[in-house]
């Protein structure tokens, strides 16, 4: 009922606010010191109460002692990355499955910190919420400040904190043990509140320091305050009255920020009951079943679909939930939708016209405009909405085109399964490819690092084996794989069994179609592709299988082929594409951004 | 001549003074508009002025433009590399190599640089040339800041600008025709004067637009500033002094910086003229011939063999030059030299005992110290220094220990051969191992990030070749080459053939003698290294052998090969070495470390 979510979801607001501020209370009170534990051990016991049940990193000798800790707990795993910055990927892509929860990462002083800080920083660009941990010399080192390895021979100890505050909303720089835990509590809760990632440094010392474990009583909250009660009635009437202006004609448009903020089960919630058309922005890919039956595909400006942007430019009333217009996300900023027709719900503030209601966030708006839109359901459903299928085209050739490839794929995909598709032809492809039910999507549209997902399919993958979900399957250019192709060792070592797709097609597609089709820059050096797996890990052979497929027919034998599909074992899928073909997508966006980004006079 | 090579230097150092002076002038003056020349190109000729053959780094949709440049470019060879952090590795390597040149890293904004910013910071650290160039969105975009992807999606355009600065010690951050010239200058200046990384943006627009040719004809030195006549002479006099009054009991202790700010050849001669014993720290190897009779060998503090600490320590008089004392290259600080008995000589200032005198630089002061000290010869010659040698000693069983190891590759190498350790048992196990005669020795022993070696070992190659120097050697272990193997490819690419010695003792060595000696976290999974290069680029192999050797007999064997050694073909060694087995450097100083970082309470 929608009026219980409601009454849940404010109650929770509520005891998350009264839980904050017993917590700033006990801060200021005098500790209790009866029962008192390893400052390592507090930071360890929080993480766990947040679901944290894998830790990522590699380690470094300021991080030894607290690995001790780590590894001697008995829920949190460490996971032991190849690198940093596929550490710090697999701790993004870990976040982004397990919601509500977090994801975290730990390196050493300088050398390690410093490697994951793209990491780090594509999770703030992209909102997920990431714990960096980096160990660090000793208070009395911090102090007195030698010229220890890892530091910059100028005595500037804090030259990595200064960066990291860059790309981390919040910062803790352990000094003591008697702010310690309220430090802690503070860069957790900022974190998973904002669904940022946030930094904290552990000095060698400060982490077998025993501090009181008093605070563990009281848990940690994701939820954001609770909102005025008087102006979300107000902003909910402001939204009933354009709704009832519009007619029936009604769309909403979800994206990034829905799934970033947990409002995931309320919008549901809100679009089944109303019945309004929904549509979604790349970003927003799979916040929405893709089969629901009100659900029309991708709006994505200029490069949607003639119909699909027809629709959604044509409605008199746009409910935009968690917008986030960047250039790949908004076909290079081609929406046409007046503000005048736009009422956009954020993870902390409301836009209805040209009003802000900063402070009114969706999370607790979105169950009681639900109950009150529910009325119109009758009528939104007279609208009709585009069917969003991926028919396989019929090709005269038999070359693996993007055109028939992501139609295809379409059919492999099972319900739950997690899939990752890396920035370029995959992330474009995959577009036009509507996803089953409860299957969860993964993609870097705004941040954009090539190689990212092969660390986060590996912290997806585990992620995904905790919740229970289904196969992980990973889809990722040659070019891409280049760059952190080592952590494929971790899923062997992990008995992960994703299935990846390396598209094989001779470099830098995405580039090529941006600029320099045919230079020798965007080339890349072939692998043994199907080599791969037994090089990097399996030893035996028994714990991955690879395949090159180089036709339509023997990839379609090989997705038919149930042993494949069940996905018992790692599988590598070499594809053989032609070298300048791309998908729908990519092409149009190529060209939407040579018009904006010249390359030459 | 002594005299003659002071007054080279004195007027070499007058001629860069007056072309900085004429540069300045001529950004103040009118531009002369005939002769326009694209910015990139300005840029590109600047990096040909200065000796750069070869540029390192990833395409990246902000860089694509100025890419086209560098392929038409004659004698700029693009490297186009793995990843980022491998390419900054490499520049690093290069400019290590290319004395008096400098790396050059291009990448792309956001995604690429941040990638970069550990190798960058370890440039800064240990004090190496390296121009960070950075492809950014055009002007425009930089002034209406859209939400582009490889943004942080807050529009703040300016966050990696403000973490590079951290790590370098001067910045350009490019916004107008106008002033590009000079800024471009002045970063190069500073990266060649300082030897320090310095950043540079090149926004899309810019690359292409037409500026003068006219200051290009005004060469760029990376020569210091002259030093004031009268207080030099002071200074030389009071040096002096205390040679005088230490009878002919003097020690030239030389170190990191006389390698980093050129003063390789003076004080060569320095030390051939006066005699005096030599002896060096760790990150000095390699500045004096280690065949030379004058030289004692390694002085690192506690972990020096007692008899170099015994002659070091003893000594009336220590000259040191170049000093750089962090942990690991001072004995964990355990130097046991009074102030009062020593003269300290840097890239731009000398302290006497306690005084101190700025400004006074050892690239000129050495020859006319030279000069001075030279009548000293006879008497210094009477002071005995051990012979540096490295015995290969007799063990009972077949298991290559660090122990037989270290001396066994000394009768491997040759003059010209450039040496690379990697952090860790490498590089303190080559310690105790003489190189010879124009050897050039790499290791990264104040910033210490692991896998910095695999990368260095690609630039270092080029750099070699293009120089003409031997054959490139990395040693290695197989923790550290996980982070970082994918640029074994580039090696094949490129054509080079470098040997590579991977050690595989089964994990983070150099961490388990630090703490965790058999914990979890310091293991690692096995990879099948024979099969690497095959894999990684050598399809047809015949660019690549591999080997395993499981005992002294079969390492002994194949260093006798003739074809092995002659490295006409990549190589890489596996040797399997005994988990926990640690160089006698590496043992001393991790009890030492032990000490003052303790890991739990």
């Amino acid at each position: 009922m929608s009026s219980e979510t409601s009454k849940t979801v404010d109650s929770q607001a509520l005891q998350a606010e009264v839980n904050r501020l017993k917590l700033e209370l006990q801060t200021l009170q005098v500790e209790d010191r009866s029962e008192e534990i390893f400052l390592g051990n507090y930071l360890l016991t929080r993480l766990e109460q947040l679901g944290v049940k894998s830790m990522f990193g590699v380690p470094g000798d300021f991080n030894l002692g607290f690995l001790d800790l780590v590894e001697d707990h008995p829920t949190i795993d460490w996971i032991g990355n190849c690198n940093e910055l596929n550490a710090s990927y697999a701790a993004d892509g870990y976040a982004r499955v397990k919601e509500q929860s977090l994801g975290v990462l730990l390196t050493t002083f300088g050398v390690g910190e410093l490697s994951a800080i793209n990491g780090i920083a594509g999770a703030f660009s992209e909102m997920v919420p990431v714990l960096h941990i980096a160990g660090v010399p000793s208070t009395t080192q911090q102090k007195s400040k030698p010229m220890l390895h890892h530091t910059l021979g100028d005595g500037r100890y804090d030259a990595y904190l200064k960066a990291a505050a860059q790309f981390t909303i919040s910062q803790a720089d352990l000094t003591n043990a008697a702010s310690a835990a309220s430090e802690i509590d503070r860069v957790l809760v900022d974190c998973i509140v904002h669904a940022r990632p946030t930094y904290l440094t552990l000095p060698t010392d400060l982490v077998y320091t025993k501090i009181s474990s008093e605070r563990l009583k009281i848990p940690l909250s994701h939820l954001p305050p609770p909102n005025d009660a008087d102006e979300e009635e107000f902003v909910i009437s402001e939204i009933e009255k354009l709704v009832n202006e519009a007619d029936n004609d009604v769309v909403v448009l979800v994206d990034a920020c829905a799934i970033r903020h947990d409002a995931r089960k309320e919008l549901r919630e809100m679009i089944e009951k109303t019945q309004f058309p929904v549509y979604s922005a790349p970003m927003g890919k799979s916040v929405v079943a893709e089969t629901y039956e009100r659900y029309g595909g991708i709006y994505v400006g200029s490069i949607s679909h003639p119909e699909i942007k027809e629709k959604v430019e044509s409605a008199k009333l746009i409910l935009s939930i968690g917008s986030l217009k960047s250039d790949f996300n908004s076909g290079n900023f081609t929406y046409s939708i007046p503000t005048m027709r736009t009422v956009e719900l954020h993870s902390s503030w409301t836009k209805v016209k040209y009003a802000e209601f900063p402070g009114i966030g969706m999370k607790q708006l979105l169950p009681k405009l639900t109950q009150r839109l529910h009325a119109y359901n009758a009528l939104a459903r007279q609208i009709e909405v585009p069917k969003f299928v991926a028919n396989v085209p019929q090709e005269e050739d038999d070359v693996i085109s993007h055109n028939w490839f992501w139609p295809r794929m379409s059919g492999f995909f099972k319900p739950k399964d997690i899939i990752v598709a890396e920035t370029g032809t995959s992330s474009f492809g995959i577009l036009d490819v509507p996803l089953p039910n409860d299957a969860v999507f993964l993609a870097q549209i705004l941040w954009g690092s090539i190689g990212w997902t092969v660390g986060s399919t590996l912290g997806a993958a585990l992620a995904g084996r905790e919740l229970g979900l289904g196969r992980t399957i990973l889809f990722i250019g040659d070019g891409s794989l280049q760059l952190t192709v080592q952590e494929f060792t971790s899923m062997l070592k992990k008995d992960l069994k994703p299935i990846i797709f390396v598209l094989n097609n001779s470099g830098y597609t995405i580039e090529r179609y941006l600029h320099g089709k045919t230079r020798h820059y965007n080339d890349i050096v072939n692998w043994k592709w199907t080599s791969l797996l037994s090089v990097l890990g399996d030893e035996d052979g028994t714990k991955s299988k690879s395949y090159t497929v180089k036709n339509k027919a023997e990839l379609s034998e090989l997705l038919d082929n149930s042993s494949f599909a069940n996905a018992d074992v790692m599988q590598l899928v070499e594809v053989i594409m032609p070298m300048h073909d791309a998908p729908r997508a990519l092409q149009v966006q190529a060209e939407l951004s040579g018009k904006t980004n010249k390359y030459v006079a």
